[in-house]
Protein backbone atom coordinates (compact mmCIF):
# COMPACT_ATOMS: atom_id res chain seq x y z
CA UNK A 1 0.00 0.00 0.00
CA UNK A 2 1.03 3.54 -0.54
CA UNK A 3 -0.30 5.80 2.38
CA UNK A 4 -0.57 9.71 1.45
CA UNK A 5 -1.48 12.73 3.92
CA UNK A 6 -2.99 15.11 1.85
CA UNK A 7 -5.83 18.62 1.65
CA UNK A 8 -7.86 18.82 -1.01
CA UNK A 9 -7.13 21.99 -3.27
CA UNK A 10 -10.11 24.03 -2.59
CA UNK A 11 -10.15 23.49 1.11
CA UNK A 12 -6.40 23.44 2.47
CA UNK A 13 -7.68 23.42 6.21
CA UNK A 14 -9.25 19.97 6.04
CA UNK A 15 -6.15 16.96 6.32
CA UNK A 16 -6.53 13.51 5.98
CA UNK A 17 -4.62 10.21 5.42
CA UNK A 18 -5.18 8.70 1.85
CA UNK A 19 -4.82 5.29 0.20
CA UNK A 20 -2.53 5.88 -3.22
CA UNK A 21 -3.49 3.83 -5.98
CA UNK A 22 -3.36 3.47 -10.35
CA UNK A 23 -6.78 2.80 -11.97
CA UNK A 24 -7.00 0.62 -14.76
CA UNK A 25 -6.13 3.20 -17.46
CA UNK A 26 -2.94 3.88 -14.99
CA UNK A 27 -4.37 7.32 -13.83
CA UNK A 28 -2.81 7.80 -9.84
CA UNK A 29 -5.72 8.34 -7.32
CA UNK A 30 -6.63 8.55 -3.83
CA UNK A 31 -8.87 7.05 -1.40
CA UNK A 32 -9.20 8.87 1.81
CA UNK A 33 -8.28 6.92 5.32
CA UNK A 34 -11.10 7.07 8.23
CA UNK A 35 -8.81 8.08 11.10
CA UNK A 36 -5.04 7.02 11.62
CA UNK A 37 -3.35 4.42 9.37
CA UNK A 38 -0.80 3.47 12.33
CA UNK A 39 -4.09 2.40 14.59
CA UNK A 40 -5.30 -0.63 12.61
CA UNK A 41 -6.83 -1.84 9.83
CA UNK A 42 -7.30 0.47 6.78
CA UNK A 43 -10.85 1.96 6.56
CA UNK A 44 -11.76 4.22 3.37
CA UNK A 45 -14.64 6.73 2.72
CA UNK A 46 -15.80 8.66 0.07
CA UNK A 47 -15.10 9.03 -3.77
CA UNK A 48 -11.27 8.70 -4.95
CA UNK A 49 -10.01 11.55 -6.17
CA UNK A 50 -7.15 12.26 -8.81
CA UNK A 51 -3.72 12.51 -7.44
CA UNK A 52 -3.83 16.05 -9.29
CA UNK A 53 -6.98 17.17 -7.43
CA UNK A 54 -4.95 16.88 -3.73
CA UNK A 55 -1.95 18.81 -2.20
CA UNK A 56 0.40 15.97 -1.13
CA UNK A 57 1.62 17.02 2.75
CA UNK A 58 4.12 15.01 4.69
CA UNK A 59 2.89 11.66 4.44
CA UNK A 60 3.58 11.27 8.58
CA UNK A 61 4.39 13.99 11.65
CA UNK A 62 6.85 12.33 13.42
CA UNK A 63 7.71 12.95 16.84
CA UNK A 64 11.17 12.47 16.24
CA UNK A 65 13.47 12.37 13.04
CA UNK A 66 16.61 9.97 13.72
CA UNK A 67 18.95 10.56 11.11
CA UNK A 68 21.98 8.34 10.42
CA UNK A 69 25.24 9.55 9.41
CA UNK A 70 27.63 7.92 7.32
CA UNK A 71 26.14 5.04 6.21
CA UNK A 72 27.78 4.85 2.70
CA UNK A 73 31.51 3.96 2.54
CA UNK A 74 31.61 6.28 -0.70
CA UNK A 75 29.80 9.38 1.12
CA UNK A 76 32.29 8.31 4.22
CA UNK A 77 34.89 8.87 1.68
CA UNK A 78 33.86 12.28 0.44
CA UNK A 79 32.76 13.86 3.87
CA UNK A 80 35.79 12.99 5.83
CA UNK A 81 37.28 16.42 6.57
CA UNK A 82 33.59 17.09 8.70
CA UNK A 83 32.82 13.70 10.02
CA UNK A 84 35.98 11.87 10.64
CA UNK A 85 36.52 8.27 9.18
CA UNK A 86 35.25 5.93 11.83
CA UNK A 87 31.87 4.03 10.87
CA UNK A 88 32.13 1.05 13.32
CA UNK A 89 29.14 2.75 14.75
CA UNK A 90 26.06 5.01 13.12
CA UNK A 91 26.47 8.29 13.52
CA UNK A 92 23.15 8.99 14.90
CA UNK A 93 21.61 12.92 15.12
CA UNK A 94 18.46 14.27 15.37
CA UNK A 95 16.77 16.95 13.23
CA UNK A 96 13.23 18.74 15.34
CA UNK A 97 10.58 17.83 13.85
CA UNK A 98 9.79 21.21 12.81
CA UNK A 99 11.79 20.52 9.84
CA UNK A 100 9.33 18.23 8.21
CA UNK A 101 8.09 19.40 5.06
CA UNK A 102 6.15 17.45 2.45
CA UNK A 103 6.50 16.62 -1.10
CA UNK A 104 6.50 19.99 -3.58
CA UNK A 105 7.02 22.09 -1.03
CA UNK A 106 9.46 25.14 -0.60
CA UNK A 107 12.63 24.49 1.02
CA UNK A 108 14.31 27.61 2.36
CA UNK A 109 17.72 28.65 1.83
CA UNK A 110 18.93 30.31 5.14
CA UNK A 111 20.29 33.95 4.52
CA UNK A 112 22.81 33.16 6.76
CA UNK A 113 24.06 29.46 5.21
CA UNK A 114 26.75 30.05 2.09
CA UNK A 115 26.38 26.43 1.17
CA UNK A 116 22.73 24.38 1.05
CA UNK A 117 23.60 20.66 0.06
CA UNK A 118 20.60 18.27 -0.75
CA UNK A 119 21.21 14.86 0.52
CA UNK A 120 18.59 12.21 -1.05
CA UNK A 121 18.20 9.35 1.76
CA UNK A 122 15.52 6.46 2.25
CA UNK A 123 13.80 7.16 5.42
CA UNK A 124 12.00 4.14 7.25
CA UNK A 125 8.97 5.10 9.32
CA UNK A 126 8.53 3.22 12.38
CA UNK A 127 5.22 1.58 12.99
CA UNK A 128 4.89 0.51 16.82
CA UNK A 129 6.32 1.62 19.71
CA UNK A 130 9.13 0.11 20.47
CA UNK A 131 12.13 -0.28 22.92
CA UNK A 132 15.73 -2.60 22.62
CA UNK A 133 14.44 -4.28 19.30
CA UNK A 134 16.81 -6.84 17.96
CA UNK A 135 17.86 -6.76 14.47
CA UNK A 136 16.03 -10.26 13.68
CA UNK A 137 12.89 -8.19 15.26
CA UNK A 138 13.26 -4.74 13.05
CA UNK A 139 10.85 -5.88 10.19
CA UNK A 140 8.03 -6.22 13.06
CA UNK A 141 8.37 -2.47 13.73
CA UNK A 142 8.48 -0.82 10.73
CA UNK A 143 5.38 -0.01 9.25
CA UNK A 144 6.82 1.47 5.80
CA UNK A 145 9.37 3.60 3.94
CA UNK A 146 9.37 6.82 2.18
CA UNK A 147 11.99 9.16 0.12
CA UNK A 148 13.67 11.94 2.34
CA UNK A 149 15.52 15.19 1.63
CA UNK A 150 18.19 15.36 4.47
CA UNK A 151 19.40 18.70 3.65
CA UNK A 152 22.40 20.60 5.55
CA UNK A 153 23.25 24.10 5.40
CA UNK A 154 27.01 22.36 5.04
CA UNK A 155 29.29 25.59 6.27
CA UNK A 156 27.25 25.35 9.58
CA UNK A 157 27.48 22.07 9.98
CA UNK A 158 30.64 22.18 10.08
CA UNK A 159 31.46 25.06 11.83
CA UNK A 160 29.19 24.30 14.72
CA UNK A 161 30.11 20.41 15.51
CA UNK A 162 27.20 19.91 16.85
CA UNK A 163 25.04 19.43 13.41
CA UNK A 164 21.73 20.44 14.99
CA UNK A 165 21.54 24.04 13.54
CA UNK A 166 22.93 23.09 9.76
CA UNK A 167 20.56 20.31 9.84
CA UNK A 168 17.26 21.56 11.69
CA UNK A 169 16.46 24.67 9.84
CA UNK A 170 12.38 25.01 9.11
CA UNK A 171 11.93 22.75 5.88
CA UNK A 172 15.11 20.96 5.90
CA UNK A 173 13.71 17.50 5.75
CA UNK A 174 11.14 16.96 2.92
CA UNK A 175 9.57 13.20 3.72
CA UNK A 176 7.37 11.80 0.60
CA UNK A 177 5.41 11.77 -1.45
CA UNK A 178 3.98 8.54 0.63
CA UNK A 179 4.78 5.85 2.50
CA UNK A 180 5.45 2.06 0.38
CA UNK A 181 4.14 -0.43 2.94
CA UNK A 182 4.83 -3.00 0.47
CA UNK A 183 8.41 -3.74 0.50
CA UNK A 184 10.05 -6.97 2.11
CA UNK A 185 13.31 -6.10 4.37
CA UNK A 186 15.22 -7.54 1.35
CA UNK A 187 13.71 -5.22 -1.22
CA UNK A 188 14.01 -2.08 1.02
CA UNK A 189 17.89 -3.10 1.55
CA UNK A 190 18.62 -3.40 -2.83
CA UNK A 191 16.78 -0.37 -3.70
CA UNK A 192 18.43 2.36 -6.05
CA UNK A 193 18.68 6.20 -4.11
CA UNK A 194 19.28 8.93 -7.15
CA UNK A 195 19.00 12.54 -6.62
CA UNK A 196 18.77 15.17 -9.48
CA UNK A 197 19.34 18.89 -9.81
CA UNK A 198 17.35 20.54 -11.79
CA UNK A 199 16.81 17.03 -13.68
CA UNK A 200 20.57 16.50 -13.43
CA UNK A 201 21.85 13.31 -11.48
CA UNK A 202 24.22 14.05 -8.82
CA UNK A 203 23.56 10.98 -6.45
CA UNK A 204 23.09 7.21 -7.32
CA UNK A 205 23.35 5.27 -5.10
CA UNK A 206 21.74 1.76 -4.14
CA UNK A 207 21.04 0.60 -0.20
CA UNK A 208 22.57 -2.67 -0.95
CA UNK A 209 25.91 -0.15 -0.07
CA UNK A 210 24.78 0.30 3.55
CA UNK A 211 27.60 0.27 5.93
CA UNK A 212 24.68 -0.70 8.51
CA UNK A 213 21.93 -2.61 7.31
CA UNK A 214 18.26 -1.77 8.37
CA UNK A 215 17.93 -4.11 10.99
CA UNK A 216 21.12 -2.91 12.51
CA UNK A 217 20.24 0.59 12.59
CA UNK A 218 16.39 0.23 13.84
CA UNK A 219 18.47 -2.42 16.78
CA UNK A 220 21.03 0.30 17.38
CA UNK A 221 18.83 3.13 17.58
CA UNK A 222 16.36 1.87 19.46
CA UNK A 223 19.10 0.64 22.47
CA UNK A 224 19.16 4.12 23.29
CA UNK A 225 15.73 5.83 22.90
CA UNK A 226 12.03 4.48 22.39
CA UNK A 227 10.65 4.48 19.32
CA UNK A 228 7.10 5.40 18.91
CA UNK A 229 4.99 4.87 15.66
CA UNK A 230 5.59 7.35 12.86
CA UNK A 231 9.14 8.22 14.31
CA UNK A 232 11.46 8.19 10.90
CA UNK A 233 15.00 6.76 10.66
CA UNK A 234 16.59 8.62 7.77
CA UNK A 235 19.36 5.87 6.83
CA UNK A 236 21.69 8.29 5.39
CA UNK A 237 22.81 9.30 1.92
CA UNK A 238 25.08 7.87 -0.72
CA UNK A 239 28.41 9.81 -2.18
CA UNK A 240 27.51 12.75 -4.43
CA UNK A 241 26.49 15.69 -2.07
CA UNK A 242 26.44 18.83 -3.26
CA UNK A 243 25.09 22.90 -3.52
CA UNK A 244 21.94 23.81 -4.76
CA UNK A 245 20.88 27.34 -5.60
CA UNK A 246 17.94 29.12 -4.79
CA UNK A 247 15.19 28.29 -7.35
CA UNK A 248 16.53 24.97 -8.39
CA UNK A 249 14.68 21.88 -8.01
CA UNK A 250 16.11 18.73 -6.00
CA UNK A 251 13.94 15.28 -6.74
CA UNK A 252 15.17 12.54 -4.72
CA UNK A 253 13.94 8.58 -6.20
CA UNK A 254 13.53 5.72 -4.83
CA UNK A 255 12.95 2.94 -6.99
CA UNK A 256 9.52 1.48 -5.75
CA UNK A 257 8.61 3.97 -3.81
CA UNK A 258 8.73 7.26 -5.71
CA UNK A 259 9.66 10.79 -6.12
CA UNK A 260 9.76 13.72 -3.60
CA UNK A 261 10.60 17.07 -5.33
CA UNK A 262 11.57 20.08 -3.65
CA UNK A 263 12.60 23.82 -4.65
CA UNK A 264 14.71 25.82 -3.36
CA UNK A 265 13.72 29.06 -2.51
CA UNK A 266 14.30 32.26 -0.27
CA UNK A 267 12.18 33.25 2.76
CA UNK A 268 9.95 36.95 1.64
CA UNK B 1 1.97 30.48 39.24
CA UNK B 2 3.22 27.24 39.55
CA UNK B 3 1.73 24.78 36.82
CA UNK B 4 2.36 21.29 37.53
CA UNK B 5 0.91 17.71 35.68
CA UNK B 6 0.44 14.71 37.91
CA UNK B 7 -1.54 11.99 38.37
CA UNK B 8 -3.67 10.71 41.51
CA UNK B 9 -1.70 7.86 43.22
CA UNK B 10 -5.18 5.68 43.39
CA UNK B 11 -5.59 6.07 39.33
CA UNK B 12 -2.40 6.34 37.25
CA UNK B 13 -3.85 6.77 34.29
CA UNK B 14 -5.86 9.42 34.68
CA UNK B 15 -3.54 12.74 34.14
CA UNK B 16 -4.47 16.67 34.50
CA UNK B 17 -2.11 19.75 35.14
CA UNK B 18 -3.10 21.58 38.13
CA UNK B 19 -1.95 24.78 39.87
CA UNK B 20 0.20 24.07 42.70
CA UNK B 21 -0.32 26.56 45.94
CA UNK B 22 0.35 27.01 49.79
CA UNK B 23 -2.37 26.90 52.14
CA UNK B 24 -3.08 28.97 55.18
CA UNK B 25 -0.94 26.59 57.46
CA UNK B 26 1.79 26.11 54.27
CA UNK B 27 0.40 22.70 52.80
CA UNK B 28 1.51 22.35 49.39
CA UNK B 29 -1.98 21.47 47.59
CA UNK B 30 -2.76 21.30 43.65
CA UNK B 31 -5.80 21.87 41.93
CA UNK B 32 -6.83 20.22 38.79
CA UNK B 33 -6.56 22.28 35.97
CA UNK B 34 -9.62 22.46 33.13
CA UNK B 35 -8.10 21.52 29.87
CA UNK B 36 -4.40 22.43 28.80
CA UNK B 37 -2.69 25.51 30.99
CA UNK B 38 -0.97 26.42 27.60
CA UNK B 39 -4.71 27.36 25.72
CA UNK B 40 -5.89 30.45 27.46
CA UNK B 41 -7.02 31.58 30.75
CA UNK B 42 -6.79 29.22 33.84
CA UNK B 43 -10.10 27.26 35.26
CA UNK B 44 -9.72 25.13 38.17
CA UNK B 45 -12.13 21.93 39.35
CA UNK B 46 -12.72 19.95 41.73
CA UNK B 47 -11.49 20.06 45.53
CA UNK B 48 -7.61 20.79 46.28
CA UNK B 49 -5.64 17.74 46.88
CA UNK B 50 -2.57 17.54 48.98
CA UNK B 51 0.75 17.41 47.04
CA UNK B 52 1.82 14.19 48.91
CA UNK B 53 -1.80 12.62 47.51
CA UNK B 54 -0.59 13.19 44.15
CA UNK B 55 1.98 12.20 41.74
CA UNK B 56 4.20 14.30 39.62
CA UNK B 57 5.05 14.33 36.68
CA UNK B 58 7.32 16.30 33.78
CA UNK B 59 5.23 19.43 33.90
CA UNK B 60 4.85 19.26 30.25
CA UNK B 61 5.31 16.61 27.17
CA UNK B 62 7.63 18.89 24.95
CA UNK B 63 7.84 18.50 21.18
CA UNK B 64 11.47 19.64 21.28
CA UNK B 65 14.04 19.37 24.06
CA UNK B 66 16.73 22.27 22.56
CA UNK B 67 19.76 22.05 24.98
CA UNK B 68 22.59 24.45 25.08
CA UNK B 69 26.28 23.89 25.72
CA UNK B 70 29.01 26.14 27.18
CA UNK B 71 26.92 28.63 28.82
CA UNK B 72 28.74 29.03 31.95
CA UNK B 73 32.28 30.28 31.32
CA UNK B 74 33.76 27.92 34.91
CA UNK B 75 31.87 25.19 33.00
CA UNK B 76 33.28 25.51 29.66
CA UNK B 77 36.67 25.69 31.10
CA UNK B 78 36.33 21.97 32.79
CA UNK B 79 34.85 20.42 29.07
CA UNK B 80 37.30 21.93 26.65
CA UNK B 81 38.72 18.44 26.03
CA UNK B 82 35.32 17.11 25.06
CA UNK B 83 33.77 20.73 23.33
CA UNK B 84 36.33 22.83 22.55
CA UNK B 85 36.77 26.70 24.06
CA UNK B 86 35.02 29.07 21.50
CA UNK B 87 31.85 30.13 22.91
CA UNK B 88 30.81 33.02 20.03
CA UNK B 89 27.61 30.93 19.70
CA UNK B 90 25.80 28.65 21.86
CA UNK B 91 26.19 25.29 21.40
CA UNK B 92 22.64 24.00 19.91
CA UNK B 93 22.22 19.94 20.28
CA UNK B 94 18.52 18.26 20.65
CA UNK B 95 17.30 15.47 23.19
CA UNK B 96 14.40 13.22 22.11
CA UNK B 97 11.39 14.09 23.97
CA UNK B 98 11.19 9.77 24.98
CA UNK B 99 14.27 11.16 27.25
CA UNK B 100 12.05 13.38 29.01
CA UNK B 101 10.51 12.05 32.38
CA UNK B 102 9.02 13.31 35.47
CA UNK B 103 10.16 14.57 39.27
CA UNK B 104 10.82 11.62 41.19
CA UNK B 105 11.09 9.35 37.81
CA UNK B 106 14.20 7.39 38.41
CA UNK B 107 16.88 7.56 35.84
CA UNK B 108 18.33 4.45 34.19
CA UNK B 109 22.08 4.29 34.20
CA UNK B 110 22.67 2.51 30.84
CA UNK B 111 24.53 -0.79 31.31
CA UNK B 112 26.71 0.41 28.11
CA UNK B 113 27.95 3.69 29.79
CA UNK B 114 30.63 3.69 32.35
CA UNK B 115 29.80 7.13 33.26
CA UNK B 116 26.93 8.88 33.46
CA UNK B 117 27.04 12.16 34.71
CA UNK B 118 24.53 15.24 36.46
CA UNK B 119 24.08 18.31 34.65
CA UNK B 120 21.69 20.46 36.90
CA UNK B 121 20.04 23.39 34.46
CA UNK B 122 17.52 25.90 34.18
CA UNK B 123 14.81 25.24 31.49
CA UNK B 124 12.69 27.55 29.79
CA UNK B 125 9.37 26.45 28.41
CA UNK B 126 8.16 28.29 25.61
CA UNK B 127 4.61 29.58 25.73
CA UNK B 128 3.71 30.61 21.80
CA UNK B 129 4.52 29.82 18.44
CA UNK B 130 7.60 31.58 17.18
CA UNK B 131 10.06 32.05 14.48
CA UNK B 132 12.61 34.42 14.61
CA UNK B 133 12.09 36.16 17.74
CA UNK B 134 14.19 39.62 18.65
CA UNK B 135 15.77 39.62 21.65
CA UNK B 136 13.81 42.41 23.14
CA UNK B 137 10.28 40.02 22.24
CA UNK B 138 11.65 37.01 23.87
CA UNK B 139 9.76 37.87 27.16
CA UNK B 140 6.77 37.19 25.25
CA UNK B 141 7.06 33.88 24.40
CA UNK B 142 7.88 32.64 28.39
CA UNK B 143 5.34 30.29 29.59
CA UNK B 144 7.58 29.92 32.69
CA UNK B 145 10.42 27.95 33.91
CA UNK B 146 11.28 24.48 35.47
CA UNK B 147 13.99 22.56 36.41
CA UNK B 148 16.03 20.31 34.37
CA UNK B 149 18.58 17.16 34.60
CA UNK B 150 20.46 17.08 31.47
CA UNK B 151 22.01 13.30 32.31
CA UNK B 152 24.51 12.50 30.08
CA UNK B 153 26.72 9.10 29.63
CA UNK B 154 29.88 11.64 29.17
CA UNK B 155 32.53 8.24 27.40
CA UNK B 156 29.68 8.24 25.15
CA UNK B 157 29.22 11.75 24.17
CA UNK B 158 32.84 11.97 23.92
CA UNK B 159 33.25 8.44 22.22
CA UNK B 160 30.08 9.61 19.74
CA UNK B 161 31.13 13.66 18.89
CA UNK B 162 27.46 13.82 17.62
CA UNK B 163 25.68 13.78 21.44
CA UNK B 164 22.61 12.27 20.74
CA UNK B 165 23.49 8.80 22.12
CA UNK B 166 25.25 10.25 24.77
CA UNK B 167 22.62 12.46 25.83
CA UNK B 168 19.62 10.60 24.37
CA UNK B 169 18.62 7.55 26.61
CA UNK B 170 15.03 7.43 27.96
CA UNK B 171 14.75 9.31 31.19
CA UNK B 172 17.76 11.74 30.88
CA UNK B 173 15.74 14.25 30.67
CA UNK B 174 14.16 15.05 33.80
CA UNK B 175 12.29 18.07 34.23
CA UNK B 176 10.31 19.82 37.34
CA UNK B 177 8.95 20.20 39.79
CA UNK B 178 6.51 22.01 38.27
CA UNK B 179 6.69 25.31 35.79
CA UNK B 180 7.01 28.58 37.56
CA UNK B 181 4.99 31.21 35.09
CA UNK B 182 5.65 34.24 38.08
CA UNK B 183 9.21 34.97 36.98
CA UNK B 184 10.02 38.52 35.40
CA UNK B 185 13.18 38.12 32.80
CA UNK B 186 15.41 39.78 35.29
CA UNK B 187 14.36 37.33 38.06
CA UNK B 188 15.25 34.55 35.79
CA UNK B 189 18.14 36.00 35.10
CA UNK B 190 19.99 35.99 38.52
CA UNK B 191 19.06 32.61 39.84
CA UNK B 192 21.05 30.21 41.98
CA UNK B 193 21.16 26.21 40.68
CA UNK B 194 22.32 23.78 42.21
CA UNK B 195 22.62 19.71 41.95
CA UNK B 196 23.15 17.96 44.67
CA UNK B 197 23.99 14.26 44.70
CA UNK B 198 22.69 12.47 47.82
CA UNK B 199 22.82 15.88 49.83
CA UNK B 200 26.25 16.80 48.92
CA UNK B 201 26.75 20.02 47.21
CA UNK B 202 28.08 19.43 43.61
CA UNK B 203 27.54 22.32 41.13
CA UNK B 204 26.34 25.94 42.68
CA UNK B 205 26.19 28.83 40.01
CA UNK B 206 23.78 31.30 38.97
CA UNK B 207 21.93 32.01 35.97
CA UNK B 208 23.73 35.75 36.05
CA UNK B 209 26.67 33.62 34.75
CA UNK B 210 24.96 32.84 31.67
CA UNK B 211 27.42 33.35 28.52
CA UNK B 212 24.52 34.03 26.67
CA UNK B 213 21.33 35.43 28.39
CA UNK B 214 17.71 33.51 27.96
CA UNK B 215 16.69 36.66 25.47
CA UNK B 216 19.73 35.68 23.32
CA UNK B 217 19.14 31.97 23.27
CA UNK B 218 15.55 32.22 22.66
CA UNK B 219 16.47 34.83 19.34
CA UNK B 220 19.33 32.08 18.37
CA UNK B 221 16.93 29.02 18.46
CA UNK B 222 14.26 30.31 16.76
CA UNK B 223 16.34 32.36 14.25
CA UNK B 224 16.70 28.58 12.70
CA UNK B 225 13.56 26.53 14.08
CA UNK B 226 10.25 27.18 15.04
CA UNK B 227 9.26 26.77 18.48
CA UNK B 228 5.95 25.51 19.62
CA UNK B 229 4.12 25.74 22.85
CA UNK B 230 5.53 23.28 25.46
CA UNK B 231 9.04 23.42 23.19
CA UNK B 232 11.81 23.33 26.09
CA UNK B 233 14.91 25.15 25.93
CA UNK B 234 17.44 23.97 28.54
CA UNK B 235 20.17 26.88 29.25
CA UNK B 236 23.25 25.12 29.83
CA UNK B 237 24.86 23.46 33.19
CA UNK B 238 27.09 25.39 35.91
CA UNK B 239 30.45 23.86 36.36
CA UNK B 240 31.01 20.59 38.92
CA UNK B 241 29.66 18.27 36.18
CA UNK B 242 30.40 14.68 37.31
CA UNK B 243 29.34 11.06 38.02
CA UNK B 244 26.60 9.61 39.64
CA UNK B 245 26.22 6.20 40.54
CA UNK B 246 23.38 3.58 40.49
CA UNK B 247 21.87 4.15 43.62
CA UNK B 248 22.88 7.80 43.83
CA UNK B 249 19.82 10.26 44.88
CA UNK B 250 20.37 13.77 41.78
CA UNK B 251 19.30 17.01 43.43
CA UNK B 252 18.87 20.21 41.12
CA UNK B 253 17.62 22.87 42.78
CA UNK B 254 16.95 26.50 41.55
CA UNK B 255 15.87 29.39 43.92
CA UNK B 256 12.06 30.45 43.42
CA UNK B 257 11.59 27.18 41.31
CA UNK B 258 11.21 24.33 42.85
CA UNK B 259 13.50 21.08 43.41
CA UNK B 260 13.83 18.38 40.96
CA UNK B 261 15.19 14.94 42.47
CA UNK B 262 15.55 11.43 40.89
CA UNK B 263 17.65 8.50 41.67
CA UNK B 264 20.01 6.59 39.19
CA UNK B 265 18.75 2.96 39.23
CA UNK B 266 19.45 -0.03 36.76
CA UNK B 267 16.75 -1.34 34.12
CA UNK B 268 15.98 -5.03 35.68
Amino acid sequence: MRIARFSTLDDQSEVAFGLVDIDAEGQRFVSRIVGHPLLGPIKLAGDPMKLEDVRLLSPILPSKVVCIGKNYADHVAEMKDITGESTEEPVVFLKPSTAVTGPGDPVFHPAISERVDYEGELAIVIGRLCREVPPERAKDVIFGYTCANDVTARDLQKKDKQWTRGKGFDSFCPLGPWIETGLSLEEAADLRVTTTVDGEVRQDGRTSDFIHGIPELISYVSSFMTLVPGDVILTGTPAGVGPVQVGQQMTVSIERIGELTNRVVTRD
